[in-house]
């Protein structure tokens, strides 16, 4: 059973503070371990890679066979299913089209004092995107840390995956070939976040990482930010879903069980301003919960981490559900739009009752790479923008500078910085001269 | 004396990518100690940036003096000069009309399906900025923090500034409260970055974490990241000028030695196409030296990690540019604009003679808070998208649904995440019933 909630009990301020704080991720304290595989694969490149990915994934390498090969690539292409095959294609174009509006523009202009000012966008050189192996080796994953790149205007794109036992799906080497990426190498963990960070003798270091992964993937990103560029550091994914009584309670059941169903760290919360269908849909979730082929990851998580909470109305739901920041937000309601406008903080936004987030992990358009964890207080999802720098420009004329050099010549005085007062000085006492 | 180099020697490449990958700076490892402190603030609140604040700064606070009053302020602010206000008044109004262009646009359209599809931006609710105490406590670093958040929206601004001995610049609580920061706390060090991201009895906890600071600082930041919001890790001051023979060798001269005097890991390098013009702004950098307040500083810094370049054309000198990703780019050449398009990766650029980095630094609109050590390649100086975050939205119509759900449970079932595949399929099986 998962936790029940009514706003309207005096015990329900601090519980909800409770479930807000909760921690669901426990993860291991690999950093000891992360700085010791980083500073290897430093100084030692090639080397310690291959020894690392021989001893983590039981997988024997060589420098030359560390990436595919274009004939290892095109022969897992083929065995992709034309249904597979298409819907990948439906998806890519989709979200291509989502990210090309994003792509922000330059700006120029000449202020009152004639000053020229503006910035301009340019891509990364470079980026790597870090695909997880194994279970949640996700081939639209791919698709959705690639494709923003790609457009960014991105030059080199590499991927890292790891292949335990040399495993790997065909379907990840589908997608990366789709959303345009130059090399894929079959290696994974720390060592394939240093490698990409510091480059060794065959891989190419590059500008950004991004893409999910687990602890020791995560505490290595966060170890080499600074010296390249990262997204954001994952946590357990999350739905919140805004229901009231219009709804089919199973198919607000399935929505909450397909983020329970990733982990059983994810968390599923409905907020519905009718108790009556609140226990209905928990009993629809018990429901499918009997068949679902991942119930043993769904169960513990929608035991442990769910939530019904009852509102009397509409206005309070958008107000705990800004205070919860949800990666992931579902508004099934009657005026979608209204009750969006409402929001502050969140993710996405999945409007209606036709539009279950499924729809955006994978062919809506938008990207499914979402803050979690209450992150979205604070940052975005993925996007073109992550993939671009703003460079910002200024140009002053002889008048320019007679208007505001001695407010400037000022501030530094005021700041002890002498050398910076000189550098305006100099060139108002010329214009003085002359 | 700085390195000299010239393009055409054999040994030029082995030489530019030592100067290129030169570390700077030497920051003593921390991390132990702030993860103690960050430990003890979640710990014990209050007392323990009380007790952290007697310790460090050598001043005994009580809770209830954490943050200064607004008798304090406004004692403070009247001690500012005429001269003083009226110059960081032009300053704020400037900043302020630049960073307001940069607000980014909601987006909604309607795609081919019928599905409604955009974003929309939302500011950051509470920000904390962090502003050094003693010698590189500057009031512009205050108004360039401060007014892009406000410009962004965000509702509650607070500042941490450590006040050693009880010491305040008056200039940073009049920028403060020039900039609409409504809360200003005299604690400093890890422990307050600890504080703004976890909250005490007294501190507010904020969402998002910016402003510069010594080792413990940075070390703190990169740990509350997640937590909270943080802009970057920033290393020591850096400008790379690229001047032709048309200019006055000490206009140059003392543009290298406005960021050389910021700190001894500073670093000034000039790029030009004229081997003699190169050998003159040496000599006057050197003559300059004889006299300036912060020679101490500027010395080292141009002696130790100071650098002319001499190239055969510009088009070199833009490519050498590009490798270094210079903070910030000064172009004193006939046509800086034709110069700036060959610029890929640079913090700030200041087109012609005109316009000293200096200008930038104070007044000139762009933010000076830019990304150091070559983090150009990937990220952006401050700005109003770091204290705004995108929400996506997607709305689907029964038609669109029917269009696209069926790849959705595809490639959900690819995955052999099966709830994901019902959530879709419960709306089509209903669609195709009725």
């Amino acid at each position: 059973m998962p936790q029940f909630f009514d706003i309207d009990d005096a015990e329900f301020e601090a519980r909800f503070e409770t479930l807000l704080n909760a921690k669901r991720e426990d993860s291991p304290d690999v950093d000891a371990i992360v700085a010791d595989i980083i500073a290897d694969v430093r100084a030692r490149g090639d080397r310690a890679v291959l020894e690392l990915t021989a001893k983590f994934d039981r997988l024997d390498l060589t420098a030359d066979r560390l990436a595919f090969s274009a004939d290892e690539i095109a022969a897992e292409c083929a065995k992709v299913s034309d249904k597979d095959r298409e819907a990948l294609e439906l998806a890519a174009a989709r979200i291509r089209a989502y990210h090309e509006k994003q792509m922000p523009d330059d700006r120029s202009w000449i202020d009152d004092i004639g000053a020229t000012l503006g910035w301009r966008w340019t891509p990364v050189s470079a980026a790597g995107l870090y695909v997880p192996g194994g279970l949640a080796s996700y081939p639209s994953s791919v698709l959705m840390n690639a494709i923003p790149a790609q457009v960014a205007g991105v030059k080199r794109l590499a991927i890292c995956v790891p292949t335990p036992d040399g495993v790997i799906n065909p379907l990840v080497l589908f997608a990366a070939r789709l959303s345009g990426v130059d090399t894929i190498y079959r290696i994974g963990g720390a060592q394939a976040v240093a490698a990409m960070a510091y480059g060794t003798e065959t891989i190419q270091a590059v500008d950004k990482i991004t893409g999910p992964g687990n602890a020791f993937v995560a505490a290595a990103k966060r170890r080499v930010f600074g010296k390249v560029g990262i997204d954001m550091i994952a946590g357990p994914s999350e739905i919140l879903v805004i229901a009231d009584r219009h709804n089919d309670p199973d198919w607000i059941a399935v929505d909450l069980l397909s983020q329970a169903e990733h982990d059983k760290s994810a968390q599923s919360v409905l907020i519905t301003d009718d108790a009556d269908f609140g226990r209905a849909v928990a009993t629809a979730v018990d429901k499918r919960l009997e068949t679902l082929e991942r119930r043993a990851i769904a169960g513990p998580s929608w035991r442990d981490y769910g939530a019904v909470i009852t509102v009397r109305d509409l206005d309070q739901a958008a107000a705990l559900s800004n205070r919860m920041a949800p990666e992931h937000l579902e508004l099934c309601v009657d005026d979608p739009d209204a009750l969006s406008e409402k929001i502050t903080h969140a993710g996405a936004i999945f409007l209606g009752k036709w539009t279950p987030e499924a729809i955006g992990d994978y062919i809506g358009g938008p990207n499914h790479v979402l803050p979690t964890a209450r992150s979205a207080r604070f940052s975005s999802g993925l996007s073109v923008m992550d993939f671009v720098k703003r460079t910002t420009l200024a140009k002053m004329t002889p008048a320019a500078l007679r208007a505001i050099g001695p407010a400037a010549e000022r501030l530094a005085q005021s700041e002890s910085l002498e050398a910076h007062g000189l550098s305006v000085r100099a060139r108002l006492d010329h214009l003085n001269e002359s």
